[in-house]
Parts: C-alpha cells; sequence; structure tokens
C-alpha cells in the first residue's frame, strides 16, 4: 500500500511542476496511509528532474522518524502536525508560488470575491499569526504545523482547505494528495485574480454569502448537483 | 448533421484549453443546430483531457431535456436562454479566464480604449447586473441567462458579443462555436489591455466614437473592407 | 529578387507569432525592394498559420497598385507613406503588443528609463497626435502613415525606430524586415519594463544623457565596439 | 581545464534562455579556473541560438588579454573587477531579466520581504550608486564593476550574490557559473514577488531578522540542515 501512495506521491509532486506552481525545490506534497500511521513525502533538497519515486520519504507520523527512502523534507514537521490534528486531511502540499507568497508577504488573507474562489474555498483564505521569535528558534517547522492549526481550529478543514503562513508561502490540503495538489493550484489562481481585483476596484466588496453558499454547495456536500452522477 | 455539430463544438472546447482560458473544467462551449431546436455542450464536470467528442451533451432546447451523452454543463440553462431570447447567437462560450473574471469581480465594464478592442466589439463590454438572492436561491443557472438578456436587451448580440457576469466571470457568443471562442480569447486580450491601460493612466479617456465606428465598420457589414473577397 | 524578400518577409511575420506579439491576424511586416519601387507585405485578414510565401502581396509604392499576390493589408497605405517619406527605412512592421498597446491607449510615450532602451532607442518612443474625426473618416490608413511622418519628421528614424499611435498600437522599422521585428520585439520588452517602473516609482526620472549616448553609441554608429568585428 | 570551464560556461549561458532571462544577446555567464588566472565567458553580439562552445572567449583576469576564441562580451571588465575584489566568486552572470531591471530603473533595492529571499539571500540585494559622467564616459564597463566592488566591501559576496546597477540591470555571482545562474533565477522571481507586495501593501515591512536567519542559516553554513547529507 506504501508503494502505491509513493508513485501518487511522486506523480503529484510532478505535477507542482507541471503546473507551474514550483521552480528549483521550493515545494513538496505528502499523503498519509489509511491507517494514519505513515506520511509519504518528497525528499529535501532533491531537484524534481532527477526525483525518483523510490527515493521518497517515508515517516511514522507517531515519531516522526525515517522509515525508508531519502532524509524527508525539512517541512515534514509541518506535515505532521495537519495530519495529527486533522483525520480529514489526507493530502498536504507547500509551495513558493507567486501569487500565495505574494499574499503571505503583505500578511492579508485572500479574500472570496467570486465564484471561481467560492468553487473551491468556503470563505476568505486566512493568513496565520506570525511565529514569535521563540517559535521560530525553536522547533521552527513544527511550531509552523502548530500555528496553522491554531488558525484553523474552528473551520472545517475540507471546507477552506488552505492558509498562507505569514512572511513564507501557502500551504494546502485535501482528501488525497490529488486534490490537494489541485487546490494549491486554485489557490494561486484566485490570489492572482483578487490581487488584480483590488487593484482594479480598491473599494470591492467581498462576494454575498448567498453566491458563496450557491456555488460551494452546488459542488459539495449532500445536494451537489454539479459534475456526473458518481455510482 | 448533430454528429457535424459534435465535432465543432468539441474543437471549440479544446481550444479553449490551447488559447489559455481554461484549467481544469472551468468552461464549458456550445453550439445550436441550424433549426434551433437543439444544443451541444460540454458535459458537466468532466476534464478537457479526458473529453471525448461522443460524450457531449444534446439537450433540447424547448424542454431542456437530455437527449444524448452525459450529463450537460451545469451552465446548460444559461446557454439555452441565450439562444432562446437572440436568433443570431449560433455559438456560446463561458469561461473562467483571468481579466474577464477580474472585472466581473470588480463589477465594472471593460471600455473601449482602442482599435483592439473597437475591431470586435463595438462599446463597451458590459457587466450585468447581480443577481439578486431570490434569483441565486431560485433557478440560479437560468437566472443567469435572463439577466444576461436583460442587460443586452436593446444591443444587437453580434454587434458586442461578450459580457461579464457580476462576481463570476465573462460570457461570449458568435454566429459559430468558433466566432465564439474568437469572441472569448479577444474578450481577455482587451480586458487584459484596458485594465493596464487604467493602471497608466488613471484619468484615460474612451476611444472616440469615430474611431469605433472606423475599425469595427471596415471588419463587419455591409462596407466592410478588411480581408479577402468572399465569393 | 521580389522571390527572396517575399521569402523574407514572410519568415519575419511568422518570427512575430512565435515571439508572442500576435494572434490571430494582429500584425504584419512588409519590406521594400532595393530599388524602393515595390514592397511585399503580408495579405490582409489571413491567419499566420494560413499563410504561405506566394500569397504575399506586392505593391507598388508608387501608385499603390497590386502587382502579385492576395489583397494587401488594409494597413498597406501606411507602410507605404513610411517608406516614401524616409529612405533609411527598409522594413517596416505593426502589431498590437500589448504593453505597445497599453502606451498607445494611454495616450503617453515609452520613456528612456534604462540601458536596454538605450541600446535600441536612442530617446523616447514618441506617441503620435491622434488623428482628427476627418482624418480618419477620410483615407484613415494613409492619414495613420502621415501622422507617423510628422510626428518623426525631425528624428533620424533608425535612431529611434518605433512609435505609437493614439488608440491604436506600435509601428517599428528598421533598415530590413528582420530588423524591424526585432526593434518591435524590444519595443514591447521596453514599454513593459517602463510601465513596471513607474508603478514601482512613479517619481522615476529618465536615464542620463551621457549613459544614453555610452549605450546607443557603443552599439550604432562610427565607435560601435559591441559585437564581433564585421569583414 | 580550461575545456571543461568552456563546456560549463557555455551550459550556463544556454540556462539563462530556458529559464527566462534573456532575449537576443542580453546577457553573459563567466567562469573562473581553479588559479583565477584566466576567465571565460560569452562572446559579444553573438546570439544565443548561435552559439558554439568552442567561441567561448578565454581572458587572462590580470592583463584582460583574448587569449582565444571570439572578442569577449563587452562586459568582460566588469566581471574581471567582481573577479579581482572577491575570491570566493567563481562565477558571474548578468542580464536584463525583467524585474531585476526595473528595481535598477527605479533605483531601488530589493528587500528581503520572505522566506524565500532568505533562502538564497541573506539581506536586501543592494541597488549600487549611479556612475558618474566621468565614470560612464571614461573606462565604463570597468567602473561599473568597481562601483558594485564598492557597493558590496562590506559584505560576504556569498551571502547576498547579487547586486542592481542603476538604470541598467542586475548581476548576480556564486562559487561557480551554475549556482550564478541560479542566483540570478531566483534574484528575478524574488524581485517579482517584492515588486506584488508592495503594490498590495505598500506599507508591507521587512521579515523580521530572526526568521531570516532561519531560513539563510539552515541552508548555509555550519548548521545547516536542509538537504541530504553531503559526503
Amino acid at each position: 500500500m506504501v508503494e502505491e501512495l509513493k508513485r501518487r506521491v511522486y506523480d503529484a509532486n510532478l505535477e507542482l511542476v507541471e503546473r507551474g506552481l514550483v521552480i528549483y525545490t521550493w515545494g513538496n506534497v505528502s499523503g498519509i496511509t489509511e491507517d494514519r500511521k505513515y506520511m509519504v513525502i518528497k525528499p529535501s533538497g532533491v531537484p524534481y528532474e532527477e526525483l525518483r519515486s523510490e527515493d521518497l520519504s517515508v515517516v511514522e507520523i507517531e515519531s516522526g522518524k525515517l522509515i525508508e527512502g531519502l532524509l524527508p523534507s525539512s517541512d515534514a514537521p509541518t506535515h505532521i502536525e495537519l495530519y495529527k490534528a486533522n483525520d480529514a486531511i489526507k493530502g498536504v502540499v507547500h509551495t513558493h508560488s507567486e501569487y500565495g507568497v505574494i499574499f503571505s508577504q503583505s500578511g492579508v488573507a485572500i479574500p472570496a470575491l467570486g465564484t471561481t474562489h467560492a468553487d473551491y474555498f468556503y470563505g476568505d483564505i486566512p493568513c496565520a499569526r506570525a511565529l514569535t521569535e521563540d517559535e521560530i528558534k525553536g522547533e521552527y517547522e513544527k511550531n509552523t504545523g502548530l500555528v496553522i492549526n491554531e488558525a484553523i481550529k474552528d473551520i472545517d478543514p475540507l471546507s477552506i482547505p488552505g492558509i498562507l503562513v505569514k512572511n513564507h508561502g501557502p500551504f494546502a490540503w485535501g482528501d488525497s494528495p490529488e486534490k490537494s495538489v489541485c487546490n494549491a493550484v486554485v489557490l494561486e489562481k484566485v490570489a492572482f485574480m483578487a490581487f488584480q481585483t483590488m487593484v482594479l476596484n480598491p473599494r470591492v466588496e467581498r462576494c454575498p454569502q448567498f453566491l458563496l453558499d450557491k456555488h460551494y454547495l452546488r459542488k459539495h456536500g449532500a445536494n451537489a448537483y454539479y459534475g456526473q452522477k458518481k455510482e
């Protein structure tokens, strides 16, 4: 089962490059096993063009220990905290995608301004509070995960499947590694469009709640009617 | 005849991706049969890379019923209202192209600032009024079509072959599915250039009417002299 | 000789597409014969992907008559006026490239802000005055050429090989069709960089004259030392 | 050994084009031999598509004399001054990459606003002072190098491996030609993201020093823990 997950996480990592979200080693995708005991994640500092499926790191969630593969991404402790606190999350993505970083550096949430946003994110995409000096000097990557968990503790994480880390960049997640990548792509796209909307119309108002409801709920939940019927 | 239309609408849908207007399932093209009884449209939620010509949905205009193919795009009722109210329209496109969305989210018309715009759109590209809460909670997609028809009721629809739906994105149309795609491409391009012109010169004025006339009429209508002579 | 010029003008037209300056039929390149009697130009309204070398239009400069090939670009009379008034010009390009259009729509010259600009354009790239209503209703395309000539009458046309036509877009030229395309590419690039420089620093000042001199004159004229020695 | 360096510098030059940093002849990469006696650099005015490995210029550092290959880039004297004053520098890159030029034309440093910047540049990327008229009229390219050295004289050059030359464009360097190209790519990317961050939030503050420390030092120096263990 881990072999199959390694292949999927490998493909998901490469998709980050194909979609233009990542250059060099600036991103990583992970996935978790069904029993939530192990995480598969991109190894640290390996360029995407040299990455092989068998090099992916398998890490035990509870201990954080490397089980097989190369040394895991330095962001592995952040991923682990997200998995530990949110059972619905089955894939996590971190990138330095351009507009995700721009909002992160600005310390501003990505406002829900239209239906493109509402089709995937049921409200603003928040910017987590800055880490304190102590949190940065201590277990930095783990604390990054804790600060994200603090920011989303009252939200269903799958309803707003992404966040901005202050001065850093976006994280996104989903109920699979593939869906996490999709959410990272959409986060970047709606960030760009929100940015330019705010330039064009600095007094722009959020999309009304009933339009958010309509678009989010026609694609998600019990009464969804978008797409083909699932058997 | 429907087979030929399916092939053309299929190609037109793929062109949206090639031209960079659409990612994932964020767009659709339809075409109408000569007798205006049936519409061919992209099925709902099918990624473009998996789309096959035979999966396209054939829908009866009068009843809205699916005649053959997969479940139609959730936007099908919008397309139907455009066809019902405007006999000149033979193709309709909906996208979430970037600057089309940015103007839609801003609630601002795309002003006619130059000859690139005038070669295709004989005046500003309007932004339709926002749908009311009732219109959104009711037959949302049909009401979207009615609000577009309300906005263009005093315009020859082929002279300004596109519109912005508030908080949502652009629709474009034409006298064929192919021409509709072209108009969607041009709408995106002139939206981008209008946006940046307004950034560079916030007091910019519209292109004078006589220049709009010159460019629009040298390409369209009885005295057009652009292009090769048609046999 | 015209055959060779047709091939070169054909290649130069295709390069506009490869360099991203043109979509659909939004541009044209011409070249003039050594005796300055004939111009070869892209035919009107033919998409680049369907263009064949043998379809190019050969037009007599003096009479404006079509000698061979398809109907010439509707902009042919503009090209002719440029050739008639400026013996140094041996190639002309018109495009609707994005930032060229944005400055044209804004009615603002492209200021010489740095050495990239100075390597090709020895000063600001001017925006010609708007055509009057009479000039537009009359021989519009010819008058466009006359208005350009009026704007550059005191300039060596090869030292600033391009201009903006108000509300329309850029024209560029050079001592060959190939060099004209290069100048059109550079015009677009320096327009973009000037635009963003003005956004970043609205009080930015022009590049000092002695730096313009240094860069322009190390690449052009008797004391140029850039590049390999010409035999 | 020079043959091997020529091949590496050749590849590094081509990578500038692949990464979108250079069009036409607008850039150059050099590398220095281990004994710091010779520099290999792109020849002047040769388009990248025509460049051959054997055409690269080998220049003696002390005398500036051409030893083999075509005439060197006109920027060769700038590279030489950088090598002479900074023993740690083993590769130098100059480009006219877009946002590098935009900051150079604005005369503004690229502020360290986030961790993407801090992973490569340990502080703001400075803009050197403008050259005086005398410095420009004299040995311009050599003086450009001296002005850069003046600006970085109190900095470890590998800790902030790049700079902006006023009204001109960026230079970057590193402990190899390949690393120099990487630093030029990152400079362009962080310039773009800093630019847009400043548009979105004009009052944005620099990334706190302890976050800069964390990111720079987890990738560089004795306590680095990013990436795989080096044997």
